[in-house]
């Protein structure tokens, strides 16, 4: 098979590319500067070769544990559950968190076969028990849909009776946004958890 | 730099990934299997290492010459000429042409700064001398935009007069196509490129 016909096909693995996005962009690689395709090679490399998950809280890294877990300025008397590794960096951008993270790598999702089984529940209950009285506060920062929900009312159910602190983030508007734009559902959980001024 | 962050500015560089697709396809290749992403990464060096201009036809190829170019049953009297090279593959899936090919590697296109030095012009010129009396026809298969007409009309100026045959495609409704969404332009040349039934 031709080099752009197989890269053509490594290209279509990735989500969101089709046969026509992945000729696309084999056709873009071979036009342009052969260094950037080695370049990208090499990325690829390192990222097989050196990441690989914390093994305290689940999210990526390249050292023993990761940047968060090293850290001694965290807070480690709290805990954000969040379904993927990526939401790390959105919550770490809003530069308002100082505790610790546990990456679940999914949420309940039983119509797709992903029970709590497949989840890194058992982790965070270990890692619970090894902090023992450390832990004051779970927050529970899975995503606002109903397979995240489900999820957080699960991880309730296991933390609670430990007498742990569980929360999840507030729902309601979005900063910036006009109300005309916001969903009825998001608009009546702002109602209800609405504050004194 | 961490290799996820590494990989994610490698991604952004190509056309249509943005940062929020380079992130989710960063995290897609590190949580996935990593013979993935070291076979995705060796077909980049594959590509890389191997792939190169046909010295002929300007069409991509891994041997000296391309498989168009080397194929003893190919008409060596008509030659088709496309402006990249990924159109090769759009008319020879149509299995109906059976000459030889010519890619541009463009359009020109005065906006952008190209003009005819910046396309495979010389080359074709080059080759046509060299073929002699052996090429009759040069099908002109630019695209229907702006700036492939224009192409096909400076190339047709300086083919014409040496007295070639010079074609361009046929424009007209596309098959299967309802006459309610073709746009008006396409009608009005199919109209005038009617033909007796």
């Amino acid at each position: 098979m031709s080099a752009i016909r197989t890269l053509t096909r490594e290209l279509r693995r990735l989500p969101g590319v089709g046969e026509r996005t992945a000729l696309r962009l084999a056709y873009h690689l071979v036009r342009g500067d052969k260094a950037d395709v080695r370049r990208l090679a090499r990325s690829l490399l390192d990222l097989a070769d050196r990441v690989h998950p914390c093994p305290r809280c689940g999210n990526y890294c390249e050292a023993e544990l990761c940047a968060v877990c090293e850290d001694p300025r965290r807070d480690p008397r709290v805990i954000c559950v969040v379904e993927e590794a990526w939401e790390v960096g959105a919550i770490e951008r809003a530069g308002r968190y100082r505790g610790l993270f546990h990456v679940l790598g999914g949420r309940l999702s039983p119509l797709d076969g992903i029970g709590p089984e497949r989840l890194n529940i058992d982790r965070l209950l270990d890692r619970l028990e090894e902090a023992g009285e450390e832990t004051r506060e779970v927050i529970l920062a899975t995503n606002a849909s109903v397979e995240g929900e489900a999820t957080a009312v699960f991880l309730e159910g296991l933390l609670r009776p430990r007498g742990l602190r569980v929360t999840r983030l507030a729902r309601g508007i979005p900063v910036g946004s006009d109300l005309e734009y916001v969903d009825g559902t998001t608009i009546a959980e702002a109602l209800q958890g609405r504050k004194e001024m």
